[in-house]
């Protein structure tokens, strides 16, 4: 068919290319994805983009930037080896080695690599075949048995393969449980305020209803079930159909961990109305408190028994990207469901499908996350010692940051407990909210971004996550190296922000 | 608050758990997202599910398992590296020095590594940081720029590298932009038919509404641009807002290489009926005819000029999984997207932030991708080497199977020109159709798990594609190994099966 006679029958139907006009678009705010739209990723949004302006402004021009500093501190995303966090030896070595299989028979390896490492690498090939090959939709089968046997491990209760499914990281997980889940506009799920924002976009973009509960900041960040079961209450009411809650523990933002009654009422809370339990605990390996030990929302669920143990529908994911591993850029997760009935079992399935698989390389870093080295491996002695490493300045950079976060004007922080974040309250005064206000932005995002622009420190405002209405907060990783120049920084910044707002 | 407190408050409100059923699921098919419950992907579907546990069984039995064949022949799915296809040396090298950056240092590596991965290596390593980080959203900017590079190479037409989008292989791209488009049930997309489940999936997922028009097996699989003008027209009287249109080319299941005059065809059909150009181009490097070379969408819509070049929305897609690359299991590629509006690029953006980044292993095997070692580099020569013999053995086994397919009774066989599939018409006799009916299966399925059954060979029935009322095909990949032992094996059961189902 020739150009003219296509033009020719076009013309006769009705075309959507309005009034000829060349420019016309068919993507346009008004005909995109309303739940696109209107989905919001505050780690990644306005501030963090400005930062971004300003780093390259300073990689480009150095000092004739003209900036009041030199580097751009990012602590508005919880990326440890984006700052100075280097990762494990073992990891590594063990993901070269299967991604260019030549290295394991090479003579010259053993001078190169350790024995376990080599050993270790040779039997995940024999049982993957090939890095670039599309696994098992759910995941290696091996790596998988292993990651139930840590599981078991940990919590004392049996742990099923066929229950677990590899991920590209926790929020692809996140994200196919929810639109799972999710069937009608009217369904919501219960999640903490604050929260990780993934949750309010994951369930913008499957246009469902956020149904917030609040953390309690003077309770350690904490929650009060009652309150819990008010909100389910309300929302019910309200023509909300509540299927599911989240829980993050340890916290992010608050870097919380949550009591043992609170798991329990949690679990009971699920049950009584009838809510799928979304467990998020990629922050597992990120404890500082001896007093606050992690425990999994699995290990609560199996040891309250009966009805509890076997019908709470529970989904709990774990990640690479947190803990001492840090391994974001690598993608790599995985979720285990329990009490899900076999029809949904099918869907979860299906989905993960549609998607073929996650990552090998992910893959493989789920499989030393839970199968490191052991005592007496050649490797054990260096892995325990990095692993501690981390450990140990993570928590001495929170403590140093909560001190001095302490000592500011206005401004009140709990420990963390867990995670890798602090969300400090900060009490503006009435000038700054009306500075804000007139620069039509709100009170801890006007804070964040002075911040930024005085002091290169990138933060994200509580305003992201959620806050109880009146407070402000912002969230700060302590995974930063300096942390002593940090807080010199933040501290000149805040007393003038303080004077200049001063009534 | 106690066990009992807690059990009182909730008896006060309406609960889920109904009747206080304890075997009350939140999740059943009555309350799962009825998107999810009707998506199908039939390349992971029933019969290669079939496959698995016949797998599982010659594992665990050897000949005892008392099957007629010794080994699961898997043509099911394009996934050169699960069968004998060596990944690419150059490109596992880098992999495993940007892995392990020690090595990179480390005095024996020269030994080891050519020099020029060394340094590529090295270099990429100074853009990226470490391997184990968050890159830009949009994937590391300097790879994007290479990217870029390979594009202008390709098509002599500029690409700019912040209109490129890394992703973790085609289907995840594909998925987002679907969910950006997608913005009311009445929504439709023109996909081909057949064509490659991932579209009718994530169109289910999405609640939209697939559009088809039919490729011409009599004619190459091209198409007839009248024939999807007309559905255009039909979706649209029936109420369907028609927003985008799907190309596969080279074509998945097809095999086919679209004529120029066929895509300029479907270009001026998207500017004149308003339609976004979904160009799936992860073939682009399986050509197999000299006289059907690959044009990208690009270039023929650069080459169009006005009104066309710069108003039409193009988005086009590439991956490593396919090519000679063949690294499925490392999940890479992107997108370039060309003509969008800056709101509607805000947006591809946006959902990009929510899912963080892609993986770096794929991002870097975008990378080795689209700058491969060139003529003079020490590495130049075995990559060449190796790239050829791969696309010589994959001609050579597609001619084979095209010969042996058209030599049997019933059925007729297009040759390939591109991808690597075949898909061969079978026409059924009454009896066979008969006892499909009998058996609750589609002709098509009938036939595959009959295949498999008696020859282990893993094919995907037509249906799973979509095919013209009242033909049936399958599609098998030509990737496996043993391609003369595949031909006798087919043979005997296609000649046994015409004669049971005989008149």
């Amino acid at each position: 068919m020739s150009y003219t006679s296509a033009l020719f029958t076009s013309a006769r139907y009705h075309t959507s290319r309005e009034a000829r006009d060349p420019n016309y678009r068919v993507l346009t705010p008004a005909t995109i994805n309303k739940s696109v739209l209107e989905a919001q990723y505050a780690v990644r949004g306005a501030i963090p983009l400005r930062a971004e302006e300003l780093r390259e402004k300073l990689e480009s021009k150095g000092k004739d930037a003209g900036l009041p500093f030199e580097e751009i501190v990012s602590c508005n995303i919880g990326n440890p080896q984006q700052l100075d966090q280097k990762p494990l030896t073992f990891l590594r070595q063990i993901s070269a080695l299967t991604e260019y299989p030549d290295l394991i028979s090479h003579p010259l390896s053993k001078d190169i690599f350790p024995s376990d490492a080599l050993e270790r690498a040779r039997s995940l090939l024999e049982e993957i075949g090939s890095t670039g090959a599309y696994s098992h939709s759910m995941g290696v089968p091996s790596i998988r048995k292993r990651v139930a046997n840590f599981i078991a491990d940990r919590d004392g209760h049996a742990a099923d393969p066929s229950k677990i499914y590899l991920t590209a990281g926790a929020s692809a997980g996140v994200s196919n449980l929810l639109q799972l889940l999710i069937s009608s506009p009217l369904d919501g799920v219960l999640i903490p305020i604050p929260q990780y924002p993934l949750y309010t976009a994951a369930l913008a973009l499957n246009a469902a209803r956020p149904v917030p509960y609040f953390l309690n900041e003077s309770a350690e960040w904490g929650l009060d079930i009652a309150d819990v079961e008010k909100n389910i209450d309300k929302a019910r009411h309200e023509g909300t159909n509540v299927k599911a809650m989240v829980v993050i523990n340890p916290g992010n933002p608050t870097g919380n961990c949550l009591s043992l009654e609170n798991m329990e009422d949690i679990v009971r809370v699920c049950y009584e109305h009838g809510l799928v339990l979304m467990a998020d605990e990629v922050y597992q390996d990120n404890i500082y408190h001896p007093n606050r030990p992690f425990t999994s929302f699995k290990k609560v669920l199996k040891g309250m028994g009966a009805p509890y143990a076997d019908n709470v529908e529970l989904v709990s994911f774990h990640s690479i990207s947190k803990g001492q591993t840090g391994e974001c850029g690598r993608r790599g997760g995985y979720f285990e469901i329990c009490n899900f009935s076999p029809e949904a079992e099918e869907q979860v399935y299906k989905l993960a499908s549609i998607q073929l698989c996650p990552s090998l390389g992910g893959q493989i870093g789920v499989d030393v996350l839970v199968a490191p080295p052991q005592e007496g491996d050649p490797s054990y002695a260096q892995w325990r010692e990095e692993k501690d490493g981390i450990a140990r300045t993570l928590k001495h950079r929170s403590e140093v940051l909560v001190e001095a976060f302490r000592e500011l004007e206005g401004v009140s922080c709990n420990e963390a407990e867990g995670a890798m974040y602090l969300f400090p309250t900060i009490s503006l005064p009435p000038k700054a909210i009306a500075a804000a206000k007139a620069a039509g932005q709100s009170p801890d995002a006007f804070y964040s971004l002075r911040l930024l622009e005085a002091t290169g420190i990138c933060v994200v405002p509580g305003s992201g996550f959620g806050q109880q209405p009146g407070t402000w907060h912002f969230r700060t990783t302590f995974l930063a190296p300096g942390t002593e120049d940090y807080v010199r920084r933040l501290k000149k910044f805040h007393e003038e922000f303080m004077q200049e707002h001063k009534e």
